[in-house]
């Protein structure tokens, strides 16, 4: 068997279109498209391993994923090779780089980043449609923030955590959570090594709770401390989530 | 006949699907669309005229428009009814407003803010697809910025106006052209009372041209002087252009 090198990617899509990440039977994957794009340019049947396997709707500024190619040749020529065979569908490989074979895109990962983009107005998001979640009525970024810094730290996330959710612990620690305004949108920035299944939707359903005057603070400490989904907030809507960087 | 109202609306549309603002027989206009919508919710067959008659595929933020309209009704009535009835089209009404019958989008209209938005790098721009153009090399956005400034001031833009102007006068007063990094894009910013047809697409195809190393800014005082067409650049796709805001 030939020798095999290991490639990291690093991989911007709308998901809009996509099932999520991961291969399912049900439609169209992020991960499919870039498999067979890598097919298609090197006649390799790989597979592609992720630093985050998002859910449907969910984009991807800077997605990492890593696979073994037989086939040797140059960073450009994978980049370009991918991104030509993917097209017209809405992913891109924005680098390729030759690692080493203990890179793993999703073991390996130091830290993740996640952005949630709010949209309050009447009127529907047309230029940002998909791509934000459009809430009708203004929302208290200062009662919000407060709220978000109970959750940051070492917790156990049970309440924010998705029924189908694989990971061995609910306890996960959460670096910031930070609610800022930017023109006329919410920002929600999420950091953390990694994140429970839904986790950053479900809070980010929650606080919207806090930033319509319906939850107090002293509700999402309550509702953190049940370790109970059924106490948290409902689950922000998969349109406006971004994957925006992954530390290795 | 009845006493009517004039109404002023602030609309935010995605031109990508549509022939551009203006109502034409080869395809989908954002007026035909708004007009319709309007015919839908009052029965009233109006007329819109609008601050920047934008080409198609050319996107706005807050393009402003006016009509004349015999029903009674508040703003928040227009301004939802026609949201409704434009669904699923990518356009919406920000904001309603009546206003006195001097009051003309387009004749009113004191100032016009355009920005042009460039993604530089190799790999396609899939979740800003329709919506940056794509320049596959970087530039050197001090030297566009330099040449961008000559631009700056009342002069006769014959250079960069399309054969199809029906402009009265090629001489106009260019308050603004700046170029300035913002992330991954380089945002062009020109602001004046009024633009020729393509100005702002034949200033920023022109600037590119500086940015790639290949013109001077000599070479763009030359063609702003030679006021003639072919001594300019040519055109940059409209894609990248948004009519961000107007003033009256």
């Amino acid at each position: 068997m030939a020798q095999k090198n290991r490639w990291k990617l690093i991989i911007e899509y709308d998901g809009t279109p996509f099932v999520g990440w991961q291969r399912q039977d049900n439609g169209p994957s992020v991960q499919q498209a870039i498999e067979e794009a890598i097919y298609a340019f090197s006649g390799e049947d790989v597979r592609l391993h992720a630093a985050g396997r998002t859910d449907a709707g969910v984009h991807a500024c800077a997605q990492v994923a890593h696979f073994d190619l037989e086939k040797e040749t140059d960073v450009k020529t994978v980049r370009d090779a991918i991104n030509a065979h993917l097209r017209p569908q809405p992913v891109a490989v924005l680098e390729a780089e030759k690692v080493d074979e203990a890179f793993h895109a999703r073991f390996s990962a130091a830290k993740r980043y996640y952005l949630y983009r709010i949209l309050c107005r009447k009127a529907p998001p047309v230029l940002r449609a998909h791509h934000v979640w459009h809430v009708h009525t203004d929302l208290d970024t200062a009662k919000m923030w407060d709220a978000a810094q109970l959750l940051v730290g070492k917790h156990d996330f049970t309440s924010f955590r998705a029924a189908e959710c694989q990971a061995e612990s609910p306890v996960k620690t959460l670096d910031r959570l930070d609610v800022i305004e930017d023109g006329d949108e919410i920002k929600i920035y999420a950091e953390a090594r990694s994140f429970l299944h839904h986790q950053v939707r479900n809070m980010v359903g929650t606080l919207k709770l806090v930033g319509e005057g319906k939850w107090t603070s002293e509700k999402v400490r309550e509702a953190l401390e049940a370790r109970d989904r059924s106490a948290a907030g409902p689950t922000a809507p998969a349109c406006g989530l971004y994957l925006v960087k992954v530390d290795y």
